[in-house]
């Protein structure tokens, strides 16, 4: 696929992202945890990424903005674990500061040189889960995979 | 209500506890945040809490031992965010490790000199919440906050 798949849980507050790579586990791994990579590819094209914290480890933290012009989005959270075939983070938008996701992030082999993302993110609410799924959240997830193709192809991670 | 009251939700993977205190919203907090404080009061009364690691502040994080006799139950996880009225962390059992909750904490001021405590705790099962629920959680939330009720009571915190 080289779109990613956004699905709404039927049962439960959970959007779930799944994502076929060119890459290694290991290079996803690095892709979502080096952070001068990770400013490279996250988001959409309009926007470029400005990393202000980030310690990718257990109990570690990390903040960034996305920088489009005069304005800027930011994001927090803290990493509850950071481990080569899984990430559990926390993510907040600054502008809903009370909204507060639990992210799982997982990289399945598929062989071949082939990695598949899984990326879950869990909300209290359902109406606070829809609310991101009708946000265009969309864009950014698939422009922001595109360059990361586009960094895996190059050679870069 | 000198029991808390354990409830699980009917629509969303989250127990919610809920138990009133004579004490400040700014008492609580402390008793949440100071590991001094944290260390004397949580769990049960048959365990003793060692902190590890203690850093509450937004990005930081959290571990600390349960111990019995030669048993050590370990727990772990990071501050996401933590302000006078709502601390917002994650939660594992070091026994699961997979097993992650989202925890927010805030504290509601019922006038008198009292209040509130609502905890609630999310995770991305029904299984998974019904298992702590079944796991005898209760005793260590009661016997934990009647300690926290003695340490107020004598003016401790």
């Amino acid at each position: 696929m080289t779109e990613a798949r956004i699905e709404a849980d039927k049962d439960l507050p959970i959007i779930r992202i799944t994502r076929d790579f060119a890459a290694t586990a290991e290079q996803l791994f690095r892709a979502h945890t080096d952070p001068e990579l990770f400013a490279q590819w996250c988001g959409p094209d309009s926007t470029t990424v400005r990393v202000d914290r980030w310690v990718a480890e257990n109990g570690g933290a990390w903040q960034y903005a996305a920088v489009r012009g005069d304005e800027e989005y930011r994001f927090r959270g803290c990493f509850h674990e950071v481990r080569p075939d899984r990430i559990v983070q926390t993510f907040t938008f600054e502008g809903a500061p009370d909204g507060v996701a639990l992210e799982t992030l997982t990289f399945e082999d598929l062989g071949d040189g082939r990695t598949r993302l899984h990326a879950q993110s869990l909300v209290d609410s359902f109406e606070g889960r829809d609310a991101w799924l009708q946000s265009g959240m969309e864009t950014g997830v698939n422009e922001g995979y595109a360059k990361l193709d586009t960094l895996l192809a190059k050679g870069t991670i």
